[in-house]
């Protein structure tokens, strides 16, 4: 059986639609991967077990995404030298920008990797992991390079009109 | 010995000064507390501690500080019942919106009673403590009451020139 | 009859939709209220009366929903000791970032314990009723602690497609 | 002894350096004024006294200036039909910003007049209420027309270094 | 004929539903008022002349309501002394912070009583030009105070589900 | 006599050390200017001037720096066709996001060529208006080849400590 | 064959609608025109090929317009002495001021021309192109007045209900 | 000679100050690494040379400090596909939000990993960029165990007055 070196972790079910974008990326990309729910507030304990277990386990590299008050991706990097990428999701009042700085402003000590906000974010930190394990993962760099230059190619050359 | 009934925890010795306000005003009203230095990220086994024996020790409010993504109101409120009063200690970039945000956006389930940002909510977070035990303690509440009158009686009639 | 120690009120008949919120909490936990519609500029002599008869009447708690330039909040904190937690609600133009600020950015003297803005901002606020009640009343507290743990427990482990 | 039509109050001695800006400016228009202390939340009835007695006392337009959770502006205008000008007062942490959103988004039936963040503002506060006398005051008029040819004609042509 | 003493102006047919508001406030406290559309960039020399005849033709205040960089009731504040109350038209991409920057920061010399962003602002406006007509209009006095107090009546003791 | 194709107008004297960036720019790029100050709300006669003679005196550019409710650029581009480049003067309160919504967000018909907030756009607006002269004066263009790559040839390899 | 002196660009298919508001004032001036799409990240050696060749290529004005974190105007103007104007196409979570400070905050030696967010900043594209061309062309200036005549003309004295 | 793996890129002498903290993070874990500058509009070239090669020299990890429309970070993303860490480095007018959107809200295809404004961030990224390593570096792993060990003893029980 793959090693699973990507781990997929959301604060609620209704993250999934954004994140589910991390997990097609990946799919594209051949690159095994968990998904779960672990809420920083609701199931904290879970937080606790996923951070103290990531490395042991494998993981190379935790995608964590949260919106509003989003802690998980930033707990989670404190529980873990795992790096740890977090996906803003956008919210209602303020847009996600509640969630980007709750995720991006974190003090010295405990990087998160953070992405844009919403689906486009979710999909570039599936990308993001690909190109963490292709430091070291030769054919994975070569599936990621095809995979860019097919992005590049499909470009047309002008706009066009519905 | 007086049950202390208010802990203020903050994310890092640089929140004190910030965070002394908050001291003050309990000092001033005769509200005993604790103060401890809980990082969300840097000691998050103290955190887990701290939210868990909260109640048993007799805690009945819990005053936290923290500044950019601030996780250890948000957190606190997670693993304890007690109330947590949060305080957003100002920042250098953003001003301490991100400490807001980070703060008060929590999701349903763990509400933070969050404060102005900076001194003037750390101070306000020691009065909110205050009448809070108030609810339940009359002689509080008489000297909750006579502050509150004498901060009224202070103000002059019409300004002056320094 | 149960004597009644929470008060919620609004500034507007429209904020309603918001602030039943508050009321479902309060209601799944046992918790009496009474709901009442106080607007700081079209009827400030019913702020008055409500701010200086609260302490007396019994209430322990006032849940204050308003938004826009939303004075509610505030200047029931200005007329009571009475602990005030304060919703922002939503607005069209600013998203309720007006409201926040309003409630939020008390100056020293006057706290007012500020909720998420919107909805999940109203649901807060019953618990962080509930949970200020309960630092005197152990049975409310029993009954937040059950609460607290059926919502962690109903957590699914796995994310799913609609 | 000239009636004095324009009172201008504000929530705090702290306001002073910015308030006094709109004195000078009425000094210089020959319009006479009152300066008062009135804390929306730390001296309320002084609040509803001055608002319920402003048009009986022949005040014409009132200027008020406030910082943070600014309630003094709006909560005047609920109390009194004069019209009231109101200036954002510049704070540490937003910049006058929540001066400005709890000053300006006064709902459907209580306008303030909000002037810009600051010391410009407070100036023109002078300047508008000046402008408001001038209505039924043909001299006023006159010397407020002087006046603003008088900062026209200051404008030199070319910039010079200093 | 009556005088009339209120213009209502707005840079674009598409302010028109915003501004209308103004027009009901002013209908229902009896104010008589003209409506004309005068872009500040489109039609500059349309502001000229009405800016430079307001004072002469007999206008007291002027309405403005303009979305975007909204340059129409600064320009017009610019060319006349009669008090000039500017409303910010909520735009698509900023709400209406862009209008509201625009008319508000104006410097000293030139005030803009601000509203509110959009339709309640345009409202307030309304309400704005009645309180300043009323300075020297003693039955116009008696109206607003009696369109104020049924404001107040008209509000219910508590809210009722839809 | 060079012709001056290019006129540097701002809305105040305390413009200037923002503006006399653009100017040394030109300098640089022998480019003659002329520097006026016209202001929007001061002078509304001499912008009405400028406007209309722009083009018949044989400008080509007009750069227009201003700050806060900053109407200069965009009514010169009302009154001319002649291209404006806007600079957004760094303001106290709002950084000049105040001044840059002003000048930015103009209506179908009158674009202003924004630049940056501060110093650096005022310099930049030295380099566009020597760039759009170029597209017609091929000895200046040939000067600000020289510049760019001068600019390029300029950057160390390796950042040094101080 | 005439001359294309104005080259359209913008970032992605996705952008067209926006941009085609510019090439529709383009028609309407008779200024003729190339679309198309290069992407700053997906194609970037079609960004440095359009950027080198673009004034060998006559072209006299380049307008690009992108979304989010919007390079493509910036690298343009790094890549040509061309003037280059940019359009921050409004985007889903930031609104827009994410491409608009993407594009406007550019530094010294670079200038972009910004438009306001979206499709009048797009339209406006189209006319400071055609307003750049009409420095050297003055038939084009002519057709440039008369087009700003007919809009000043086109505004109606009154709004009307729809 | 030990390979060097992690490339440190940065728009501007000017940014340094900021980014030589991720020099001092690295010195700490043992990690070697280069230090450039690197203009994405002055040296377009470099940049293209720099991504164009990083993969080949060895690079496994490459942070990119930027300020304003910092094209930078996602310039390089563009180029490579070894992981870029951005660094929005603090702007005088903008605080560095303009610096933070330009780095993080890449369009799908092209993730940056974006760190916190300012000092903070670029002391995180270099803590990133050793984590990344470290997923294929069992004793650089170690190492950067023992760091985070020692970074959470050395918090005080309790704050401390200076």
């Amino acid at each position: 059986m793959t090693q699973i070196e990507v781990g997929i972790i959301m604060g609620s079910q209704s993250d999934w639609p954004t994140m589910k974008e991390a997990t097609e990326m990946l799919d594209a990309l051949g690159v095994p991967y968990e998904t779960k729910i672990v809420s920083a507030h609701r199931t904290p304990d879970r937080l606790w077990d996923y951070g103290k277990t990531a490395a042991s386990r494998g993981l190379k590299v935790i995608i964590a995404g949260a919106g509003g008050a989003a802690h998980l991706p930033g707990m989670m990097a404190s529980k873990t030298r795992v790096p740890v990428i977090g996906v803003p999701v956008q919210t209602k009042a303020l847009s996600g920008v509640d969630s980007l700085y709750s995720i991006l402003q974190m003090p010295r000590g405990f990087p998160v990797a953070t992405m844009a906000i919403g689906a486009a974010g979710a999909a570039n930190a599936g990308l993001m992991a690909a190109g963490i394990l292709a430091t070291s993962d030769p054919a994975l760099a070569t599936r990621l390079d095809a995979w860019r230059e097919a992005l590049s190619a499909s470009i047309a050359e002008e706009p066009v009109d519905d």
